[in-house]
């Protein structure tokens, strides 16, 4: 390590500390702000993301990363994606950042309205523009890293996987789901329908035990907090995680299994490597290795049969009343319910990657050239009929259903169903590796075995390695889809 | 205004931006961060400052300073409230800003154990430090204005109001209180000791008072928050103000004055000027102007009988029980009870100035060198005899009950008492203009003809007159102790 790098190491430290800051800020604005503070707010985080620009382009930081050299693995990885990452935000000329910016603000307003109207022609030209600069983007970000240019767009949410590696893997996704979606289905019917849990669940009772169900999991009351926001997230700072999450006192499971899946993250956030924290090696790896931690702890870890025997009478406890729809079998018939939906976020674990792979296609064809705006709705219900049989019955349920285009985020997709594989394929590993330990643990609700293994072959890591390398690190293998199917094919397609 | 003028409110309000998202991260590291997060915090708000501190002493914000023109009294004051505050921070070199900013955290440190141990030896050598830095502090910024030290010292607490005008007027309270306080303590022994308030006080139901009662002062729901900290405070930003009081289930007026004291400092900053956000110029006017509409709510408009009669009632119907210690009769003798006292932040509104006194007697002679850091637990001592006749009993209730001095705060301590007196004498000039309607209002719990009245005549004004100017403004004389001494009066020596 010389001099330039030490410099360039606090100069970041620094940058990532006004992050940190702004991350709060948002948190705030979605949890504790009153309404008429929002103009304000907008004027905080605009000032500190100019100031966060202004020092990451400064003329001084690029001597500094050009000087620097490092030693070790750690601090190599990390000047390498300190520099990826100026790299990248020198590839974008100013006037089409603030374009790009702008754009997005214009058609994510408009969208909202089409949304509610369930009307794309409404949004038609603000997606185009947004799409126009997108394409610019991506070329830009091609031209510097030489990646193509989806991939280069991709890359600024999960590092270190390609669309060529994607695409046959969810080739073969669709292809085993044209067949295991009917057996599914048959199966479920023959199985006959759940009680339907009986609420109401009155929030505070809610709210407690969503924070002891987080705490039990793992995380630690001193740092973090659970809070209510209308669209749950995890945010905050690894050392201080705050989740958010609404409560419907009809029913109990939108908040209970969102704060097992937003504990998930935060545990992550909670995992990363405290030594280079406000590094980006000490930053998570990514948005697929992100959700892969949220899944990992919702759909495999509490979503299973040992788990739900735990959960069942915990439930029952809190919420009294009839104990049947509480028991284990109940529950996994309520959460574990199969259905061809319109709605990406409705879906099951079965078709949610069905959801996936459309807007994985479409949007590589946008970006690629291949596809019109215009003709994004008769795509996208050809898509769907092609993957789940159905087509949307509106635009509301169909192409204006999901905010990410609409605000720019083109190459986030992929992420959603990286995740669940790599979600599936790490707890395979985790069993090898942890085994009766692991799965005794779950049927008591103690997370502790599988986060252990976690936090020593996932959250440790930081962001030293890309989505590919860190499976391999953690099992041996990249991306294989078949430990996913393996989990669907016991979890939906044994009669047993 | 020319166009470096505009650039520089531009710069000035990016930097008051700055200033709200820093304010806003220290409200929530009191009222909601969990402990974990206090080192992260730490470095957020470092990053912050060290931003702001780059900003407001780079070369092109001193350019833009010296071509500045602006017309019109606003801008014209708020440039010169521009170049004030620019004259002062140049004033300071770096290495001195640094060693103070260390020795008043290391001094603060220690100050807290000293005080548990009640040793005022152990904080000696570290308080000599802090006062040695702050005399140097008070030359270089009594060279650059032309202040006296310790006025250079006092404006950067509170503008436009000197040492010289404060003495005379403390010595007359001195002499006023050593007549009346004997008077005060004869009448109310006389009457006989107030019903105690039987309590317990659920914290839910006062959390649900207290924010009942601060709505309806006046505060807006969409632009506050009422929540807990273990020291009360008033933070946040002028659109969107946050509150924190402390809930003893036992003590019930500990959070219920409070937050109406608190409530107070909210609607001043609710009141500020919008067209002039995030400009010096739209900020209140110093922290004596502050304390004055604070008290003025809490003092002088909830302690009041009227006031009282409606309060009365609330409490009892909020929790219950014997309704006779509710009574506003026994309210009033509960809540204006006086006591000769060691204690500052314990002290009744007669004997509170005779604390603040001594405070600037000393603090004043410790700038001027004329009391050693050594001399000061006797000097001490002699003071508050001969304010009030008792002498402290041990350090911690003598020389090391407040923060001020051990953080460096020099110069703050007669805000406390300018504030009260402003306080009755603004409330005298609002009951001449609104007379019996300000009356009716507070009788009813409604502070609207009071509050119609403060936001016309101070709050609209922000910082755009001094102190003295600002009361001149609005009732149309410097501060005049007189109105003071009459409303305490009234209030404690009318044998009626």
């Amino acid at each position: 390590m010389n001099a330039a790098y030490a410099r360039l190491r606090d100069k970041a430290a620094r940058i990532a500390a006004l992050g940190e800051a702004a991350s709060v800020l948002h948190w705030d604005a979605s949890a504790m702000m009153p309404l008429g503070g929002g103009a304000a707010r907008g004027e905080q985080l605009a000032a500190l993301s100019g100031v966060i620009h202004g020092l990451s382009t400064a003329p001084d930081y690029a001597d500094d990363l050009h000087a620097a050299t490092a030693e070790g693995g750690w601090e190599q990885a990390n000047l390498a994606l300190l520099r990826r990452e100026h790299l990248r935000a020198n590839a974008l000329p100013t006037a089409l950042v603030e374009a790009s910016s702008r754009a997005n603000s214009a058609c994510e307003k408009v969208w909202r309205d089409a949304k509610r109207a369930s009307d794309f022609a409404m949004v038609r030209p603000f997606l185009a523009e947004v799409l126009r600069l997108q394409r610019e983007t991506a070329q830009a970000l091609s031209a510097a890293t030489g990646l193509a240019p989806y991939d280069a767009l991709m890359e600024g949410y999960q590092r270190g996987v390609t669309a060529a590696e994607v695409e046959p893997i969810f080739a073969a996704y669709e292809a085993w789901l044209r067949d295991a979606l009917p057996r599914a289905e048959e199966l479920q019917a023959r199985r006959g329908a759940p009680l339907p849990l009986p609420g109401p669940f009155p929030a505070d009772r809610q709210r407690a035990l969503c924070r002891e169900l987080s705490l039990r999991l793992g995380l630690e009351e001193t740092h973090s907090r659970l809070d209510e926001s209308l669209h749950p997230f995890c945010g905050g700072t690894p050392s201080d995680v705050r989740i958010t999450t609404f409560y419907s006192e009809r029913h109990v499971e939108k908040a209970l299994l969102g704060v097992l899946h937003e504990t998930g993250h935060a545990l992550y956030e909670r995992g990363l490597p405290p030594g280079f924290a406000r590094q980006p090696v000490g930053a998570a790896a990514g948005m697929a290795a992100h959700e892969s931690q949220s899944l990992i702890v919702e759909m495999q870890a509490c979503r299973s049969d040992g788990f739900l025997a735990f959960l069942g009478p915990k439930l029952h406890a809190t919420f009294g009343g009839d104990p049947e729809p509480y028991r284990p079998g109940n529950l996994a018939r309520l959460w574990r319910r199969v259905e061809r939906g319109f709605v990406r976020v409705d879906a099951d674990e079965l078709t949610y990657p069905a959801h996936v792979i459309q807007r994985f296609r479409l949007e590589r064809a946008m970006i690629a050239g291949d596809l019109r705006v215009d003709d994004l709705p008769g795509a996208w219900a050809e898509g769907l009929r092609a993957l789940l049989g159905i087509a949307p019955p509106d635009d509301a349920r169909g192409c204006l259903q999901d905010i990410h285009w609409h605000d720019g985020a083109f190459g986030y997709f992929p992420s959603y169903t990286l995740g669940a594989m790599a979600a599936a394929q790490l707890m395979k590993a985790a069993r090898a590796a942890a085994g009766a330990e692991l799965e005794a643990g779950l049927a008591r609700g103690d997370l502790a075995p599988l986060l252990g293994w976690l936090r020593a072959n996932v959250h440790a890591h930081g962001a030293r390695l890309g989505f590919q390398e860190l499976l391999r690190a953690a099992t041996g293998k990249a991306l294989d889809p078949s430990d996913f199917v393996e989990h669907l094919t016991r979890r939906y397609l044994d009669a047993a």
